[in-house]
C-alpha cells in the first residue's frame, strides 16, 4: 500500500492532506494511524470510495447529543464521496438474553427492528444524507450460521483475547460471571466488517474492542483490515457519566426547541468547549475564537453558553426557532416570571390535599418520596411561592398554578 | 424421586441392591452416588429401563483393552434390561480443528465416519449385544443448530466453570492459548444428554467435567439430570500412561492370539491386579482367589500373568486359540527357541548387503538408525546368533532367519 503515496500527483497529494485534516478532527484515537493516511491516497489514487462503517443498537433508537460526535464525523467522510455503511445489529436484538437476567436486552420481534430503525433513519437524516447511505441488517448473514460456522468462527479467537475486553477483565476480577454468550458479541461485531468488507468502522471510545475484533477477523478471513477510528465519548448534563437515555442526561435531537435549550443551558461549564467542539456545525476558527473571548474576559461564560443553546436548537430546528426558545429562556429563567404557555390540567379531584399528593397526582412528580425531597430541596413552587413545608396541605383553586424544578409548570382548571 | 424407593416390595428392593451391587463393581467415582439407587429404585419400580450412555470418538476406531474397561459395565447394564444409547461424535470429528494445529483432529469424511463406526460396532460385538443398542449420531441433532440456538446453549453455561476444566485451567496457568471454539466440545458433549435424556452417562475419569456438562445442560434445559459413571483408567503396558493407541502401549482386541499373548506378559506386575479386575470376565471372588494364592506364594507370579494371558485371548478367540498362543510363548520365549511358523519372505534383492539395509528392506523395522540402535542394545539375530557389528555385510542365503526384538522373526526364501 505504501506505493499509492508515491503514485500520487502533487495535486492528489494536497487532496489526501486535505481529507486527513479534515478526519483528524476531534478525533480521540485512530488506530493505527499511519494506515488511515494509505487507505485514504488509495481511494483518491484509484478513485475509489472508502467504506465507513458504524453500527447501531436497534433497541434504544433515540438519538441525543452523544451520538452527533459521530455522525459529524460521518457527515464529513460522507461530504468526501465516500460510502457510508449503517449496520443495524438486528440480529442480537432478535436474540435477547438468553440467561433472562437483563431486562435491557429483551427480544425484539421484527417489526420492533424495523421501526427502531426507520426511528434512527428519521433523526440521522437531520444531519446526514439518508439518501447516499447503504443501510445493512446484520441478521441477514448472522442467521444463517450454523454450528459449523460457528465453530470455524471461534477458531480464529482465543478466550484470552476475549477476556482482555475491560469490562470482562473487571467482571472477572470482581468474580461476577461471564456468560458465554456474551463471548459472541465482539465476534459478531468483527464478522460484520468481514461481510461488509468495511475500510474504517467509527464509534466512541468504549467501542475500542469491539472495533479492533473487526480487524481481526478480517485479516483471519485475509480481508484488508479496517481502520478503527474512536470518538470521544461525550459526558451528559450530570458532567460525569456518558450521555444516555438510561442516565437521563441527554439532549434529544427530537426535543423541542424550548426543551433543548432549557437543557442546552444547564451544561456544566467546563464541558462547554468539549460541546462546541464535538457537537456543533460551528468550524474551529469560529470556536478558537470563542474561546480566546472566553478567556480574555469579552464573553461572559453564560453569554457563551446561550450561544451553545442556541446553536444546538438552530442545528435541529432552524435559526427561528432558535430565536424564540432563546426570548422564551429569558423571560421565563432568566426573568423568573412564569411563561406564557402553561400545561392546564382540568381538575375533578378533592378540593384540598396534602401538597406531596398533589404533587404526584399531576403526574409531576413519580412519588411521594421524591416529592418530599424536592420540597427539602426548594423546588416546589405554588403561584410562584416556595413550599417550605412537605405537609402543608394545599386548597386546590382554579387558577392555582404548580411549579417542581425550574421547568415544569401546570395550571389547574376547575 | 425418594418415594420410588419407600414404594418398592421386598422383592423389589432385594432387585434394586443386587443390581447396585453389580454396578458398583470396580467404579472410580459415581457421581452423586445417592441418585444412582434412586434411579434404579425408579426403573425396578415403574419396569422402565434406564438410558446409559457412551460417547466415541469417531476418529480413532481401534478398540483396545483401555476401552473394554467401560464396556465391561455397559455389558452389565446391557444384561439388566437396560438401554445402551452409543454416541458416535460424528459432528465433531466432521469439523476438525478449525485452528488447524491439531494433526490428531483432522475433518473426516461422511464415509470415513460410518466406516470406523462399523469398525467400533464389530469389535464392539465381541463384548456387548450390539442388536440390543442404540445408536446415534450427533450430527442429527448438533448440525441443525443455527447460531441464534448455539448462542441460546452458550447462555446456559459461564466462562468461569468452563475454565475449571482441568487441561484448560493448566493451560491458563502456562500462558497457552485455548481457542474459542475448545469450549464448545464440553457443550455439545453436555447437549448430546439433553437430546438423548440420558440416565447415566459412562466414561474414563479422564470425563469427569464433560459428563457433568450433562448434568448442568440437562438442568437447564428442565430435565432430570444423569449421573457420570467414571471408570478408572487403565494405564498400558508401560505401566505409566492411559492405554491409547497414539502411544503404542495398548493391546488391541483385533489382535492375533500370538500377539494378545506375548503383550499381556509384558503387562508390569504391579498393574496385574488392576487388569485381572478392571478387563477380564472372572468373577470377584475368582479374582479374590488369585490374589491370595499369590500373596500365599502358592502361585507364582509369571504362572499368574499367564492365567491373565490366557484369559485376555480367550475372551477374544476362545479356548483353543488361547492354549495355542500359550503353547507358542512357552515354546519360543520360555524354552528361547524358534516358533514352528515363522513368516517367509520370497527374496528377489541383491545377494549380499549391509546388516541395517537388509532390517529395513525386511520391514522389521523402519529407519536405519533404528536399526542401528537396535544392533547396539542385542536385539538382532541372525541363525539364532546376535548381530555384534553394525557394519555386518550379510549374505543372503536361502532360509536365513532373521530376528529382531523378541517376538519378530522372518524366513528368507530364495
Amino acid at each position: 500500500m505504501k506505493k499509492a503515496i508515491e503514485q500520487l500527483t502533487e495535486e492528489q497529494l494536497i487532496e489526501v492532506k486535505r481529507q486527513m485534516n479534515i478526519y483528524n478532527q476531534g478525533v480521540q484515537e485512530i488506530i493505527p494511524t499511519e494506515e488511515l493516511e494509505l487507505k485514504v491516497a488509495k481511494s483518491v489514487l484509484e478513485k475509489r470510495p472508502l467504506k465507513i462503517k458504524l453500527g447501531l443498537d436497534p433497541s434504544a433508537p433515540d438519538v441525543h447529543l452523544g451520538h452527533t460526535v459521530v455522525l459529524k464525523k460521518i457527515k464529513q467522510f460522507q461530504d468526501n464521496g465516500h460510502i457510508i455503511q449503517l449496520l443495524i445489529g438486528d440480529f442480537t436484538g432478535k436474540i435477547g438474553d438468553p440467561t433472562g437476567k437483563s431486562v435491557a436486552r429483551k427480544q425484539l420481534t421484527d417489526d420492533e427492528v424495523k421501526y427502531n430503525a426507520k426511528t434512527y433513519f428519521e433523526q440521522f437524516g437531520k444531519i446526514v444524507d439518508m439518501e447516499k447511505v447503504e443501510l445493512h441488517y446484520n441478521s441477514k448473514w448472522l442467521a444463517k450460521l450454523n454450528f459449523e460456522d460457528v465453530i470455524q468462527l471461534a477458531g480464529k479467537i482465543t478466550v484470552a483475547r476475549l477476556m482482555e475486553r475491560d469490562d470482562f477483565e473487571e467482571r472477572i476480577a470482581l468474580g461476577k460471571p461471564i456468560s458465554l454468550h456474551e463471548f459472541f458479541y465482539p465476534l459478531m461485531q468483527g464478522y460484520d466488517s468481514v461481510v461488509l468488507e468495511s475500510d474504517i468502522e467509527l464509534g466512541g471510545t468504549d467501542q475500542h474492542f469491539n472495533i479492533l475484533m473487526g480487524r481481526h477477523f478480517q485479516e483471519k478471513f485475509g480481508k484488508e483490515k479496517q481502520i478503527a477510528m474512536l470518538m470521544p465519548l461525550l459526558e451528559g448534563l450530570d458532567g460525569v457519566e456518558k450521555m444516555s437515555k438510561s442516565k437521563k442526561n441527554y439532549i434529544g435531537i427530537d426535543e423541542s426547541p424550548q426543551e433543548m435549550y432549557g437543557k442546552a443551558m444547564s451544561i456544566p461549564d467546563e464541558l462547554m468547549n468539549k460541546y462546541l467542539e464535538l457537537i456543533t456545525d460551528l468550524t474551529p476558527e469560529q470556536i478558537d475564537f470563542l474561546k480566546e473571548d472566553l478567556e480574555l474576559g469579552k464573553l461572559h461564560p453564560r453569554d457563551a453558553k446561550m450561544l451553545l443553546a442556541k446553536t444546538i436548537v438552530r442545528m435541529y430546528h432552524g435559526l427561528e426557532d432558535a430565536e424564540k426558545a432563546e426570548q422564551h429562556f429569558i423571560s421565563v429563567f432568566q426573568k423568573g416570571t412564569v411563561p406564557d404557555e402553561i400545561p392546564v390540567i382540568e381538575w375533578q379531584g378533592a378540593n384540598e390535599m396534602p401538597v406531596i399528593n398533589l404533587l404526584v397526582e399531576l403526574k409531576l412528580l413519580s412519588s411521594k418520596s421524591e416529592a418530599r425531597r424536592m420540597i427539602k430541596n426548594n423546588g416546589v413552587k405554588l403561584n410562584g411561592n416556595r413550599v417550605e413545608d412537605t405537609d402543608l396541605q394545599v386548597a386546590i383553586s382554579d387558577g392555582l398554578i404548580v411549579q417542581v424544578g425550574k421547568r415544569k409548570f401546570v395550571k389547574i382548571k376547575k
